[in-house]
């Protein structure tokens, strides 16, 4: 295992602390774990945290600030954060008009996450959350019951949280939280594992000419392996899944093409050509795009297309101004 | 080679194309060659053009927009863009107030942005430019004489685009433009080399539990090859050469991490974390940190510090706001 980093033990924490080294006019971190806050808490408004395992960088400390979240709970690697932790986010976050919780649909986080909102409660703090589950590739995988929370989960925070900037109800929030849920489906493919550190080698293997399709954020399986085809084949192949699974046609959607964190931008600007050109063709008219890292998978290269049904609403909410790390809207 | 690419002839084409296709509202393509201009373009400002060759992304396109440059020139992968096609940039958008080069210290851009230059300086157009050379691993490598121009150079592009934002004359911006230059020092590493997909092999070798220490951003050799060490101590090293070089104790710095292409956000946060504890330690003041992909190297597994020295024009500049697919100053 070839990485820059010290001891694996200390691999989340100096991550995390370097990046509230990095932004500290953005993020503070608490004293219990990895967890992170905005560094001016703003009163009244709904209070959204998410979290995950680590390795997931940007995701989610990356989009802790204003219009976005208000808390990222990090968990070791790959693995969920405990509801101690998770609470000490709520708690630090909390507001008189309570808090939403954006979980992704993996076993462990809906599990800790329920678990934390129970004990909040139990003090006194309003408590909802949303599930993610954007993933078309499979249901049921390694780490969870149903489809899995990938990339997509980034849109359900830059919408949520703009709508709680602007003052909406716990209600609200949740229920724009729902929508964009129930409108944005994704789908990966990858061409070499990751590592976790802690475990020092791949989680898998794949041959000199193979990619794995349909592939989770944790690398779990896909749908399948085949030998790797030229970009545009592989891009239509995720957009037939995507595009199947919810009528697209005739909307307007945000794109998102997602590094999975050792993809080169080179690559993902010519698999974001042929998106393009595809949606162009069926008549899907792209409102707008984001591409770069937003929900990576350590150093693996793969990328991943989300693509979120808009209404009026979701479009205002999308262009709303934030100002975190890792996503800026000007 | 393992790429999601389609035709490796058409692998700057392609990605341009979905820059510009995810990017609308920034950039627009010229028709002659890879580059990319403002859609909308900004009249009786001073134009700034940057470019070099594609490997490299964000940069340059990706700094395209208001408060930084006006238009990129993008080679084929790690090339010189040629005379023509820098020439037809800084036709499309020169101005009455003049157009500044930012040019990168490779023999081969030097040479054919001078070139482009002087056919812009017969047909009128009033053209100065920079060149920048904050790499202190080496002095003369593959592709230069003197020090090559690295990650350092998007500082450049920052402040002295916020400059020409802001009215001011071409000598004025061109003045404060050297002053980064003067002022800013990187030194790289990298754990695996890069593939230029022309070339179908890596660009060297490196063995399983090797380093290259001052590594260039097309794969040049550094000041020596090692076996591979904790992150901390490659920091430590690093920041010796660069605080080594010109004097930082008692000035405020901005502080770039910049990865190479494939290196996790994850190891950046973990770098940032220790460059900013020594820092604090050598009485260094951190004024603005920067940690992602600014100056890749395709898909090498690497990163660069960079130290910008400040005074109080820069960090006006460095804080004006931006607005570009890669840098916004929100």
């Amino acid at each position: 295992m070839k990485k820059f980093i010290n001891d694996v033990s200390k691999v989340e924490e100096q991550m995390v602390l370097g990046m509230v080294k990095a932004y500290p006019n953005y993020l503070k971190k608490l004293d219990c774990g990895n967890v992170v806050v905005r560094s001016n808490k703003k009163e009244g408004k709904v209070a959204l945290i998410s979290g995950g395992g680590s390795g997931h960088e940007p995701a989610h400390g990356g989009f802790v600030g204003e219009g976005m979240l208000d808390a990222a709970v990090a968990g070791a690697v790959f693995t969920s954060p405990t509801p101690d932790q998770i609470l000490e986010g709520i708690r630090a976050i909390a507001t008189d008009a309570g808090v939403l919780m954006v979980v992704k649909n993996y076993t462990g986080d809906v599990m800790n996450f329920e678990m934390a909102a129970d004990m909040a409660e139990l003090e006194g703090i309003p408590v909802k959350h949303v599930v993610t589950n954007d993933d078309v590739a499979v249901k049921d995988s390694l780490y969870t019951i149903g489809r899995r929370g990938v990339a997509g989960t980034v849109f359900v925070h830059k919408i949520a949280g703009a709508k709680a900037e602007q003052g909406a109800s716990l209600d609200e929030v949740q229920a724009v939280a729902q929508k964009v849920i129930d409108n944005v489906r994704t789908m990966g493919a990858a061409i070499t594992p990751c590592t976790v550190p802690a475990a020092g080698k791949p989680g898998f293997e794949l041959g000199e000419d193979e990619m794995e399709v349909g592939i989770g954020i944790h690398g779990e399986p896909g749908t399948h392996r085949e030998k790797v085809r030229p970009a545009d084949e592989v891009t239509g192949h995720l957009l037939d899944q995507i595009l199947g699974d919810i009528d697209y046609v005739g909307h307007e959607v945000a794109v998102m093409v997602n590094g999975s964190g050792a993809t080169p931008l080179m690559e993902l600007f010519i698999i974001n050509n042929h998106v393009a050109d595809v949606l162009a063709e069926k008549g899907v008219k792209v409102y707008k795009t984001f591409v770069g890292e937003y929900m990576t998978s350590i150093e693996m290269q793969g990328f991943s297309i989300s693509l979120l049904r808009l209404d009026d609403e979701m479009k205002q909410l999308l262009d709303a101004p934030a100002n975190t790390p890792a996503w800026k809207e000007v």
